[in-house]
């Protein structure tokens, strides 16, 4: 029987070729119950918002109540499996300290996402509401569930921060690293596509467009040439920033000064002081300061890619 | 007990911290809701492509009635939550007339929806039927779903329609606002990456591929620093035009003329006449007549970011 | 009543306006039963890792065995639909035996995949193990589906193919034909926006970024002013090549030769020979040698998009 065959060849390749194979190992954290996860996580920020029949005061102690004891045991079961992964002593004892220090970070944690809210509406014209902001715009996701997976990244729980900003990315576009360290007032329009490393950092009332990549330049290898695990490899961004689409900011050791505006689909790689103005003009790439109108910091010397991998 | 001060924090959090609550406030529409709406919707636009088990002349009469049933009372709550979110009086008896006037457009909406499915087919080669089409290119979905919800934004019912639209972008990456107009035979191959503003308009016969952007320069804030609403802010493109990947059209007052040529990664923020070739040419940005081949209309007069932000 | 008339005029509207129903025909392949088959091969491919509950050595043939019984059912009943749809005589048959030949292909498809989970870790930094790959880079899913897809395209299965990718599409930002041929240990990062043509081919030990598009120029239009089917488009990629964010590359007869690095958001629309490096560097497209550091092969030549399009 053909079906029969094709099930012994399947378990003979499990055999022989490892690596894409989790047999009898410990087990890792479930994507369904980490996307649970995120939801519920999502509820206990934003009470009111997402339940099918709207939340009142009357309720609302027990129903948090509820959910906070379902997301504290999921989140328990989800960091043994993690910890237990890369061999750590005591997974279960370890896992109940991170998961209550995780929870209690919830109330601060919501100061800072109110923040991203609010920027959000004062950003686009387009915003009627802060209802239509937390109902409909997907910055309020990706930048929610990182600010969580962050928090846990910290903690230095293998896999599953990266899984909750990989469920996020998945909805939204957005590809953020959960070690990336990001400021308040943080708002992203449209979110598709922007890309952020885990190394770089955000000031405060930074605002992205779609498509803004801050990554790497090529990366160091050892020996064997693997690449170098947690060296600086993205830029910071200061302060009061706006990056319009497309714009690519490579390098660990490029930094965007404070109040500066960098034009839609720019590449940079290397620093610019505060205040500064970065876009195409004809065929220049200009870098000048916004206070000085008249006077060019640079002209016609747009940065290069060619530091951008050994050659 | 850990858990218990971590509610109690919680609760606390929500009574100091408004803005990210919606508690006892009056019902929001349900994030779930809008979804399967969305989804009923495409049923009733394209019977026979989504069920599961196919369907019959014999059944459809039958099937149909269920469907409009259930849209029709959905409906019916979830405008009747969104107008009274902003607090419109008879919001139960207006919500029943913009579901009547909602409904009645379907059959006007098909026909317009079926010169969309056309224009993927015509502009495809890589397209094998019409079936593909609407089986498999997010187009359908995302170009279907905005005409939807273009049609609840033109009544003024709030958050529903981005709601809406935000549904089609979670899942095809193109974000294309309520309020945008477009016209009849409209394909967006790949779809991932483009955004449509608010006040973009779109000509008949026009094809975009990924990652384009219609978007806005820098908007006006109002005496307290906020951006003013409302405003025409996103640039018009005739009819027979063409874009490819990643071009950025940005401006309120910048009209793309018919039968023109975007060419890929270019930006562009001031008009172009009927029948303009745009596109990069070693350092310059040539912007030329497609009907006289050897004069060129523009030469090494890159249009510039500098009116992009105000500084 | 209203929804009566609505009924009426929508039951209308599906008899005078053909072509995007589907009533009274074949049965079209099901989009949920074609998620629900890639999210199973996924399982099949990679045992272990989406389990809730982890699997055992004991557990796993019949574990196996019951999967794997419920995708050849499930393949032969949707493949059915698809050979039936264009007229294939004993379509039942035929669907039998390509399900067979599918699932025979498994082995051989999971030694090709694991090449590919080894290129991301070893082609991102950012990755701490193989586990961290699998549970948590969009890459794994739309390469594999995609590897999958390519072995119906090729036994010439019309639609599912399609809709496979689609659902990887969907879930990733990412968009890879069925008919790209694709070459062991390929990485993609981040994924979202990349859009890699029916006609494309990529070497071995290749990584792009994303928003990088693999793409067609003008296509050529038959005598009626359709796009004629089935001609090679779109570019070659060599082993060994990078391509960073968001370049560009496009037509038919483009070669990018072996060890070859793409940089950002280059266009690029001519081949160019090994061991090219191409990148922005000031007003200059460089293509040069990466052996000869200090000759360029090409200056201040940039590839043009003039041929781009018929005009």
């Amino acid at each position: 029987m053909h079906l029969e065959d094709t099930l012994q060849a399947l378990l003979r390749s499990y055999r022989s070729d490892g690596g894409i194979n989790h047999l009898d190992g410990r087990n890792l954290p479930s994507q369904e119950s980490v996307n649970q996860l995120a939801a519920d996580c999502m509820h206990l920020l934003f009470p009111g918002y997402f339940e099918e029949a709207g939340l009142t005061q009357d309720q609302l102690a027990g129903h948090i109540r509820g959910l906070l004891d379902r997301v504290d045991r999921r989140l328990a079961t989800e960091v043994t499996k993690c910890l237990r992964f890369t061999g750590i002593p005591s997974a279960d004892a370890k896992a109940r300290e991170f998961a209550d220090t995780f929870l209690q970070q919830f109330p601060s944690l919501r100061q800072l996402i109110r923040t991203d809210v609010e920027a959000a509406y004062q950003g686009d014209p387009a915003a009627r509401s802060i209802e239509e902001i937390i109902l409909a715009y997907p910055c309020v996701l990706v930048i929610s569930i990182q600010r969580l997976a962050h928090v846990l990244y910290h903690l230095g729980v293998p896999l599953l921060p990266r899984m909750l900003t990989e469920y996020a990315h998945e909805r939204t576009g957005c590809d953020i690293h959960p070690g990336a360290r990001l400021g308040s007032y943080f708002f992203i329009d449209h979110c598709t596509g922007v890309v952020i490393g885990e190394t770089a950092t955000v000031g405060s009332h930074v605002k992205l467009y779609q498509g803004v990549t801050l990554g790497a330049k090529s990366f160091e290898l050892d020996a064997e040439g693997r690449p170098i695990k947690g060296v600086k490899r993205h830029p910071d961004i200061g302060d009061h920033v706006t990056i319009y689409a497309h714009a690519t900011i490579l390098g660990g050791d490029t930094h965007i000064g404070a109040n500066s505006i960098i034009g839609s689909s720019v590449w940079l790689m290397k620093s610019v002081p505060d205040e500064s103005a970065v876009y195409f003009k004809g065929d220049n790439l200009v870098i000048r300061s916004r206070r000085k109108k008249e006077s060019l910091v640079e002209r016609g010397a747009a940065p290069t890619h060619e530091h951008d991998w050994e050659i």
